[in-house]
């Protein structure tokens, strides 16, 4: 197995499995950095092998295709948090992987999430296992006469969850996600949403960027502003717990945690994103080293960059048809367009980010 | 012959001639925007190649290579002058090649650059054609005691260029140039250099960057400081030595103007780029806009971006060996590395823009 001891080297060549926006944006500063960067995806035509001649297509537990990835790259990260545990396993065994299977295993699992994040003294909403209808119904009459279903792996932008206000309600719903492992969670009547993207490098240094607001609309991420409506002390103790959550996942690459801002001020965490995230793509432009570069550092064992933030910015992605208005948009701010053909309702095409002088 | 009369849309091609560092910025600006990019190089393994895998290899008058490049892409342009007039005279009759023929021809040539920046009442060096030793030592005699022989076409980072102090000198430098038809330039004796950096829509729209001071050292552009010296008043009359130049070439695409300051305050022509430019490459991180996504935007025929700059920058040059402290260097700024394997001495590796709070 190759180890890394020293920083991969200019010309060295980072592994990215999963081929959509995030592996695509991670190219990119790949790229600049004078590194080179293969995808590995299971599906052919993605947006991110238009921006590499690197490329490998195969089911993402294909051994054959995994030793040649290992074979050709310094360093393995990835831009999802599904990979397949045996994938994983096989891979990490023959070249760096990083993060690395604790924090996928980790994150892959919803309650295994909300456990540890409460392990390490950190607020989460109430959590109930489900495995179960009667389980569905019990646990339902310990919360406050609402809760969200959601399937323990396999979700992503609100698919594997349903909400549901009784118990009936909640076993119904266990039904309809075909009596998949649930986790039950109660529903936190937060002020607004918010989340933290951060790194820790390969040496244990940790960067935080200043954490956005968000508004999702239809579980889809709209918007993410920063500074949003968070206090400098919320915004620290959100650095925080990133910093906390990421030394205990030994954790190396950028990560996001997924907060809500409750009604009392409290920080509450709702979700760990393994990997770059939506609510950080304003970093590109608003910060001197972007979450792409950040974690393509890290994964390279190169000394993190700086996560200084030099302008306001609102991020706001185009979903679907919006991508129609390419022309206007392109006039209204720094556009990001991902390569994808068919604009599908509820798929990401692009964003915009707009920056304003820094005001704090 | 295709004829744009629209915008290319996201997801077309642009093809670039050329597959160097300002291929690759200008691939990676593309990518960006949701368009793909081809590279077509005479050689093989440039820089380029590694972040697109659309990418041909021929002799750049290779005519079935051009019919290729013409059919899968939706406009063309390059990144550098000395694309044979035959190549471009083919290649235009297919396809739209910006900035056009015009530009190549009036640039490829120093003399007729001269002549033509001469006859648009902007200020140059004084300027001679050489074509014979007898005719190197007469003009001589019309100089105040001091020149430089440059060949008339293919010179860059000083070569093909040779100065004198007698009309013997210029005799036997003539002899050195192996008797390429030249232009003997008086020496301006400028307080500092500077350039300006600027772009030309497809509907005659015009957008200046602010023009950096630059420090050359052996012939190469070692850094490019924004603001620099010039005055405000300076700063708003080379945007219009540009703008002036840009109009009469009916030029679309990004041109660089490099300039002498004489101490005297004039600002006088050195030479013109019809291509992005090693002193714009600090708009990357310090304007809402870069050159590279500004060219892109241009020879596509989308509205041009904003080139308002937000930050004060200083972009240096990382040339030959000192890539190897390239550790440091991305601790220091934004590190640009190019993906070159080999650190030849005045090769350049990549770049650092520093940047500052803007000052004014």
């Amino acid at each position: 197995m190759k180890i890394l001891e020293k920083p991969v080297p200019p010309g060295g060549t980072i592994g990215i499995i999963g081929g959509g926006q995030l592996g695509r944006m991670m190219v990119l500063a790949a790229s600049r950095l004078g590194l080179k960067a293969l995808i590995f995806s299971d599906v052919a035509d993605v947006p991110a092998f238009q921006v590499t001649p690197l490329q490998l297509v195969a089911p993402y537990d294909d051994r054959a295709t995994l030793s040649a990835l290992a074979n050709v790259c310094h360093a393995v990260t990835f831009e999802f948090e599904n990979i397949p545990a045996d994938t994983m396993d096989f891979l990490a065994a023959l070249v760096p992987v990083r993060p690395g299977a604790k924090a996928l295993a980790t994150t892959q699992d919803r309650l295994t999430e909300k456990s540890f994040v409460a392990s390490l003294g950190l607020r989460t909403a109430p959590f109930f296992e489900v495995s179960s209808l009667e389980q569905a119904r019990e646990v339902f009459g310990k919360l406050n006469g609402e809760g969200i279903l959601k399937t323990r792996r396999f979700g992503y932008d609100g698919k594997g969850q349903m909400r549901a206000i009784s118990g009936d309600d909640a076993a119904l719903a266990f039904q309809a996600l075909k009596g998949a492992p649930c986790i039950l969670e109660g529903f936190v009547d937060f002020a607004f949403e918010a989340s933290v993207v951060a790194a820790r490098g390969a040496d244990g240094s940790f960067a935080a960027y200043d954490p956005p607001e968000n508004v999702h609309e239809h579980h889809i991420l709209r918007r993410s502003t920063v500074p949003g409506r968070l206090t400098p002390h919320q915004a620290e103790e959100a650095k925080a717990i990133a910093s906390k959550i990421a030394d205990a996942l030994d954790y190396v690459g950028v990560l996001a945690v997924e907060l809500f801002v409750g009604k009392d001020g409290a920080l509450i965490v709702n979700e760990i994103a393994p990997r770059v995230h939506n609510t950080g793509h304003w970093t590109i432009e608003a910060c001197a080293c972007s979450q792409f570069e950040q974690h393509i550092r890290a994964v390279a064992g190169w000394p993190l960059g700086d996560p200084a933030r030099h302008a306001d910015a609102v991020m706001e992605n185009i979903i679907g048809d919006e991508v129609r208005a390419w022309e206007s948009l392109a006039c209204s701010g720094a556009l990001h367009l991902y390569g994808k053909k068919e604009a599908k309702p509820g798929r990401k095409m692009g964003h915009v980010t707009r920056l304003q002088p820094r005001n704090r």
